[in-house]
């Protein structure tokens, strides 16, 4: 299996520790190294070195080449600019020579967490083993919903799920409300929306033609021989910027999912970090040197100096070198606030 | 009249600002140089420098110098270890030349925030006279409450206060409950005990004599002629370990109060420092580089770096070179069990 790593995009939602250019996954979030470096460990045993790739930005590429010493720098591919991941995935999948672009293909993110790394890596072979049968033309990961998480898409299958199985997804919903949330929880055909998915190559580029014409010929463009460096990023910067679970997933007819029963979430923001950190008797989460007293349900993170606690609840409690942020927990994906009210400041020195 | 600053103590509440060798007075809370500073020019119009005497710590005597450079270093003393007011007070007076102990004395604390300082110097002045009047032996300072405070000793005076008079104090009474401090808060009878005392400094020793004679002989034998370092060091570690309030004021038949309408407090932690500084339209106080988006009433104080808080209430953020707080402006009494900790921890580095 080819495996493609999406790494571009800025994470803002973890500043003050992610900056412009050392976004979320070139962090050590975790320990045991930055997520893009996890993430390229994770797929390793599936993929190997040779046969991974990445799709960053170019501001980001050296940074990130420099946390995957192992693959060659040419299968690390950067954007000229942002378009969102349909132009991204598109682009990369037509850049590789034709014998990858025939094969299966596995695009995953780059900054996810995942608990359970065998688990995970059977579900991706399930799907992919879908795929080459040709019972599915794309296969997505669907997790079941450890809590109900109103800031993820959903996939809703059939029938609840099969723990070897492939399901067709009926349909996909976007982030939900509350209540539809809990309903999805309880109700056992509703998966998290992992945002992997796997498809062969030239299938994939086959279903831009058809459901993303404009996007497609713009993609044959951008490979074209003899283009210099000024005409890709125009020609890149003009295309369409649109996801690809809108631009396609969501559109096609059929689309298989394989349930992953290994421990799964986006890390989207510092609250749900907290969720993949192991928590202490009083349901605090820390990263390097802390101390709570009196203090219940925190996540508490110093990447240098000490942060200390006393009689607070649910706050994420974070130190950089020259910064600190205190937000509850449950409103931590409102720190991108933070970063805008910087930007209208013009505080460059802090983003 | 001579001022006597009390410029001992570790102000161990200001953590993590406030360090062993930076304790709370050598500390700029609140712009404008250090608490010390500040209180000696506070009182320089009544005292003058060279009526101005500091009683301090041997270890923070260097410090303590630097920060009043007017001031003969003879004038700051520096005691061999701590043992409470009672001794200070007594071994300062004692230690000053006769002439200079037969005036009137004002006795203060280092670390305290005045608003008005013309109404304090008046308060004091008009105290100072009732002593050389011979109205009352000693003579205190209470402040009207602002605010419930459960953390100060209150002054009950006999009738509402008279703005411009002397009146004597019925009794004292020790950190309230919330209830009783609602009580005093409203009965215009009750009074913060700033812990600002005047009196004459040979009245007082014959009043140490009276209430406190072993404190009164140790003392003698501290300014016996000839002695050396060890001998002082050992004859003052012997001495009782007393604050003046209760091994003296609290048991005098007779002393008299002023009531300074200044705007006063004691700084005792950061919820006070909070109540010190001008807060902005969402009650927000802030000290150095802060950001605070959808917050309210929390103090941020920055000594470097930057801080910024999203969708909380009522904390007190405090971020030093190496550490960080975040405590509710309501417990910040509370610190003193961070740094029990740390002391139990063995983190000298943090302390």
């Amino acid at each position: 299996m080819i495996g493609l790593i999406l790494a571009g995009g800025i994470g803002s939602r973890f500043w003050p520790l992610s900056r412009r250019r050392r976004p979320k996954q070139l962090l050590d979030l975790l320990g045991g190294g930055s997520l893009v470096a996890a993430t390229a460990r994770r797929v390793e045993p599936l993929c190997g070195a040779e046969r991974t790739w990445v799709c960053t930005t170019e501001e980001l590429a050296a940074a990130v080449a420099a946390e995957l010493p192992g693959l060659d720098s040419s299968r690390i591919l950067g954007e000229p600019s942002g378009r969102n991941t349909a132009p991204a995935i598109g682009w990369a999948v037509r850049t590789m020579p034709e014998a990858a672009r025939r094969e299966v293909i596995a695009v995953m993110p780059s900054d996810h967490w995942v608990a359970d790394e065998d688990a995970f890596r059977e579900a991706l072979s399930r799907g992919a083993a879908a795929v080459e049968r040709g019972d599915h033309e794309v296969v997505t990961v669907g997790i079941a919903p450890a809590w109900p998480e109103t800031g993820y898409g959903y996939l809703e299958l059939e029938a609840p799920a099969e723990p070897l199985g492939v399901q067709p997804v009926l349909r996909f919903t976007e982030k939900p409300d509350a209540e539809t949330a809990a309903r999805f929880k309880a109700s056992g055909r509703h998966f998290w929306n992992a945002g992997i998915f796997l498809f062969r190559g030239t299938v994939l580029l086959d279903l831009y033609r058809e459901h993303l014409p404009e996007l497609a010929t713009g993609i044959e463009r951008l490979v074209a021989d003899g283009l210099d460096a000024a005409r890709r990023r125009e020609i890149y910067a003009g295309l369409e910027s649109i996801s690809i679970d809108y631009g396609l997933m969501e559109r096609l007819d059929s689309i298989g999912c394989v349930v992953a029963d290994c421990g799964w979430n986006d890390i989207g923001s510092w609250g749900l970090l907290a969720e993949a950190l192991p928590a202490d008797g009083d349901g605090n989460r820390t990263v390097g040197d802390t101390l709570a007293v009196d203090a219940r349900d925190n996540l508490l993170f110093a990447d240098e100096g000490a942060v200390a606690v006393i009689g607070v609840e649910g706050l994420a409690v974070v130190r950089t070198g020259d910064s600190v942020l205190v937000v509850p927990r449950e409103r931590a994906q409102d720190v991108r606030e933070i970063v805008e009210r910087l930007v209208a400041r013009g505080r460059l020195d802090l983003l």
